[in-house]
């Protein structure tokens, strides 16, 4: 087991890597421990999770609302946790964020661990402290910012793990080598997904990289007043494509990273060559970075962003693969674009 | 107008005393202002309202639950409310709370000001950063500490107040005296209820201290590991008895401070005669002294309070008039008190 520390203002996160989710028991008091999980994992690891007490949710994306909020909040209250018991999420995306939603409001705050178990969880969702659940078609549009006590990396986890999702999780793995990392995107571009499924030591690593870049990124901006936007990347077209297709998140950001590229072709003078390299290293990685998009669906879902500000978005340009930045574009400015070059 | 500053860490809280409702356009965008009050305040101040946004509830501490929470964030999306926005919380402390609590969660986060409308919201509610809704029959299960950007304290709300909410309200200005000024609580024997509402610099002036001793606990100790949970006192079996019998929170205060101050003689030596110029001056204050009160009930709701922390509570005792201090009981301590000196 490998562990570091996170400082975020006065708080600190540990970071437990190669860990087993057995030692939760010596990070709290057994019996008040209480696991949020879904009933997928919950099937596939019934035995490790005997331990614990476990409230767990229908696995998706469509559990990720305030009903499911509520009906974990009877729970904790049906169990008597008071403020001295910890939540402790495990799972993917839609568990880290609604554990880490519950634990910032249950009794206005208890302590919360995240044991991040799918690949996207991993190296993004379950690090920087971002919580919440949808509202309708909205993403994310109710939540906080709450760091957790520590974050636990049990990778046996991933053995269990759907192609699918190990796919999904590299959307996002690519993002920060766009964004942070060229030395990374040239490890991506000479390696292959089936090298890290297979090669645990070799995935080991890359995860603690992109805690690293993510972690990096984060603790000095934890509100995103600054750097942390960048991280975005791709998102301000993937969320709407996600809601509109239904796609996995990874695909979906792999199709919103290939036109914010696009646009930074188009008004940031990232060469076309790079451009070329990011859609070669997306198809790699078997995700799609083609699909005919209803562009006025997408400009309707842009309106409600939460990284709107008036009439301008905030938008993640690339300027060179491993560099990034952030300029205000106006809605009109993005539908003549949507109309003439995407 | 008098302003004064807070400092909590590194977020200022102004507060804008003997101010008119009217300034929130020169301290905000007046397009960017929602405000959320209760359908009383709504008709009662139709007019003052009527320069901005407003959502309404139903006014009552029925509405301080998750689906009124629920209609407000529709409502908010509905209107394209986004992060450079502030939500404006104008009411008692049902309005305070919920606009608290709908601020901290919104896109992760609002600005947020207050107007507090009643006693009990201006001396209490309204300071110190902390919200949420109820669960069930459970106070405040949910909710988080997030301080306003500004307090605003127009008195003009005061003339339209039930007398019953005036009574209510002094209760927490009792509560103020007891655990902290001992001079505070001689001004108020010394003066009546009808002074203070014919009288608009004396009630000014008794907010403004009454703001300033909540104030000087909270700012120390935000989070309530140690001075603020003096403001506890009377709340204990208030809110049980609040929640049984249904009465205003300031009564049931009011009959929570009487028990918790015959609890103090019996263990912290709280002399009696002081005990009895405390019922007097609740008595005085039209607050009530005496109801004949269903142990079991209360004990069982003590089950679920925050406070608890495994089998016993963090009860507030008082030392003297105008000091107080935090004992842990067990539950079954507080069984055998209820039925032998309660």
């Amino acid at each position: 087991m490998k562990v570091t520390e996170t400082i975020f203002d006065d708080r600190k996160v540990i970071n437990y890597f190669d860990a087993d989710l057995s030692i939760l028991s010596e990070l709290h008091d057994p019996e008040k421990i209480v696991i949020i999980t879904d009933k997928n994992i919950e099937r596939l690891h019934a035995e490790r999770l005997a331990a614990f007490k476990v409230i767990s949710i229908h696995a998706g994306e469509k559990s990720k609302v305030q009903s499911t909020v509520d009906r974990i909040i009877d729970q904790l209250l049906e169990m008597d946790a008071d403020k001295s018991w910890i939540i402790v999420g495990v799972g993917g995306g839609v568990i880290t964020d609604l554990a880490g939603y519950v634990s910032a409001i249950y009794k206005r705050g208890v302590k919360l661990g995240l044991v991040p178990a799918t690949v996207l969880a991993m190296v993004d969702a379950a690090i920087g402290g971002k919580n919440g659940v949808n509202v309708g078609i909205y993403k994310n549009m109710v939540g906080t910012t709450k760091q957790a006590a520590f974050l636990l990396f049990d990778f046996s986890f991933l053995e269990t793990l759907p192609r699918q999702e190990w796919i999904s999780g590299f959307a996002e793995i690519i993002k920060h080598a766009c964004i942070k990392d060229a030395a990374l995107f040239n490890e991506l571009e000479n390696s292959s997904l089936d090298n890290y499924i297979a090669d645990k030591a070799l995935m080991s690593a890359l995860v603690a990289r992109n805690v690293a870049i993510k972690t990096d990124i984060v603790v000095n901006d934890e509100f995103e007043t600054g750097d942390r936007y960048l991280l975005n990347f791709g998102h301000t077209f993937g969320h709407p494509i996600e809601n509109i297709y239904g796609l996995p998140h990874g695909n979906a950001i792999s199709l919103g990273m290939v036109l914010a590229g696009r646009i930074s072709e188009e008004i940031n003078n990232f060469y076309s060559d790079q451009q070329e390299r990011l859609v070669a290293l997306l198809t790699k990685y078997e995700l799609p970075v083609k699909l005919k998009v209803d562009h006025a669906a997408i400009l309707q879902l842009l309106k409600k962003d939460k990284k709107r500000s008036g009439s301008d978005i905030n938008f993640v340009l690339l300027n060179e693969i491993g560099k990034a930045s952030v300029a205000k574009i106006s809605l009109k400015n993005i539908e003549d674009m949507q109309n003439q070059i995407l």
